[in-house]
């Protein structure tokens, strides 16, 4: 294992630019790389440019001994791809700021950068620049991402209107409960088995966990969503539904009203009851990192929705409607009940 | 004084966005601004997009102890703004991430976002998005700034060629000094007096804190060495002399000579003899944090950069010449005796 104060900040970054393998000539929209003041970029003529930016800190966002450094990398470029695909972008060039605890190894640096630059090139993003200093207390992980988007796709949050639908993709509440298992240690001996694709052999519990550690951004679905009209208002849900529903709620100027029973839950929350205090509407409502895209869909672009939809390897559920703004955001309960809904996500602030 | 816990991360975020006085129809070019998944923007037709990112992190670049919050505001958007300028181009739009411990009250966040928008403001820059998150031990600044450049106009590292003069702008390691007086604690009851520009009658030991504490980006000098076609490469000197005239080199495959007595050295670093060991080149040389610009200038441009530079109120000087790469980087002192430069500027993670 090689310290990191033994090559210094040059050597380090000297090692994550060959370790990202990035060469300018690859592509020629990239006029300057990594290396220089600032990277240079020629934009697709007629496009406009999206940026969004993320951060994953240890203590906060992650443990360093429930993620493996590779996945982290995978990880921290997921989550800002899950931002481009809810505005119906595609994602272009990442740059990355790292905070790194002296007491990381080189070895592990390198790895965390070898899932970045898999990820990235699962994705077709390039790498174009960063920064890297001294972190002594814990890892952080700042990406800031480019896209581009043609002006009249892009799918704001604020473009919900009351008799609009209420669409999830996938299913909610996995990845809650994917990190309460790995919190609870009860996986020990399985947790370094899951791996970045699930396979049809993984378990159920590996397959939540994996909804954790490496989420899959909903990135064709936000754009097919985009390109096709078909949705008027779009989140991702990183926060949880409860809390991104209202940032479309507050965007849009409207209320809405979530069937509980709607709800897309998987079996395998369904049928785990791991504590006894929370049902798993609790995870699907509250639960943060599913990284799914929430979307509104006008009434009268349903019957396409589903037209389009067919063919398409991720579901889409129908779980409630636009309202006016002063009928609020209220949950139905099974028994038709109304219920206002007034908790927010995790709040990493809030004691 | 309100605790960040009581208004939690979206009230701290509202709270920014409002401080900002961000409005997105300000702008036509800003189609999204801050508040969506992503923000969306119009670049100027047939421009580059360029990108650069900077961290300043507390313990690290700076101490609470030593710089205003809207002191520190300012001087993470100016540091980032000399990466902009080092390749001649115009900053257009920022995006920040901050990690905050909660013990830093409401009111510490509004002061420094207040040095942000002031900053954003006087170079023409506008806050399109962010991040925030907890940081338990210390405050994380972290920006991104998008800027645009014409292609013919863009000045890279890797230009220099053999015969070139060497030039930098301004004076060479006062921001060292300055940081040295800040830690030694002997201006303690001057260092309130510091303010943002160094008025004509604040002492030399203001002036000196004050190139540390706010440095001043060469943007202006930086477009005109552009535009006029006159740096054939440039960097900002943020880690010192030594080290980014290392980077042209290395970038460009050359040597170089400079010659001690021509650095420009400003008379209180060379008046003050602060610490014994150390002679006023030991500043120039490998103090970091200047935020001059390192440029190189073909040697049938020196007339024309003499010419263009009569009443820019920056000073330029000649300091060296670019040689053979086999010849390496070489210092030549008063007594014209070869030095080879060995040593580098200042390293984080080097113990």
């Amino acid at each position: 294992m090689v310290d990191i104060s033994q090559i210094g900040e040059f050597g380090l970054i000297k090692r994550i630019r060959r370790g990202l393998g990035y060469k300018n000539k690859e592509v020629k929209e990239v006029v300057v790389g990594i290396g220089d003041d600032c990277a240079a970029i020629k934009l697709t003529k007629g496009l406009l440019l999206i940026a969004t930016t993320d951060s994953l800190v240890e203590g906060v966002h992650f443990k360093l001994n429930t993620i493996s450094p590779s996945l982290l990398g995978k990880k921290s470029v997921a989550t800002n791809i899950s931002d481009i695909a809810a505005m119906g972008g595609i994602p272009r060039y990442l740059l990355i700021t790292i905070g790194i605890p002296p007491s990381l190894s080189v070895e592990y640096i390198d790895s965390l950068y070898k899932g970045i630059k898999e990820a990235t090139e699962s994705y077709n993003v390039i790498v174009i620049g960063g920064d890297t200093f001294r972190s002594d207390d814990r890892l952080i992980i700042s990406i800031t991402l480019i896209g581009e988007i043609e002006e009249e796709f892009l799918v704001r949050r604020g473009g919900a209107k009351v008799g609009d639908k209420i669409f999830v993709t996938g299913s909610l509440g996995d990845s809650a409960l994917g990190l309460e298992i790995l919190e609870s240690g009860i996986n020990d001996s399985r947790s370094v088995k899951v791996t970045q694709q699930s396979s049809p052999q993984s378990s159920p519990i590996d397959e939540i966990i994996s909804r954790h550690i490496l989420p899959t951004p909903r990135l064709e679905e936000g754009r097919v969503l985009a390109t096709k009209g078909l949705a008027s208002a779009m989140i991702d849900i990183s926060d949880g539904l409860a809390s991104d529903l209202r940032r479309i709620c507050e965007e849009s100027v409207v209320g809405a009203r979530i069937y509980l029973k709607e709800l897309p839950i998987s079996d395998t929350l369904n049928n785990i009851v791991f504590t006894q205090d929370k049902s798993p509407y609790d995870y699907a409502l509250y639960g943060g990192e599913d990284y799914e895209l929430l979307f509104t869909v006008r009434g009268d672009k349903v019957k396409d929705i589903l037209r389009y939809w067919e063919g398409m390897k991720t579901p889409i559920k129908e779980i409630g409607e636009i309202i006016e703004e002063d009928e609020g955001i209220v949950l139905i309960d099974e028994a038709y009940n109304i219920i206002p809904l007034i908790r927010d996500g995790y709040d990493h602030f809030l004691k």
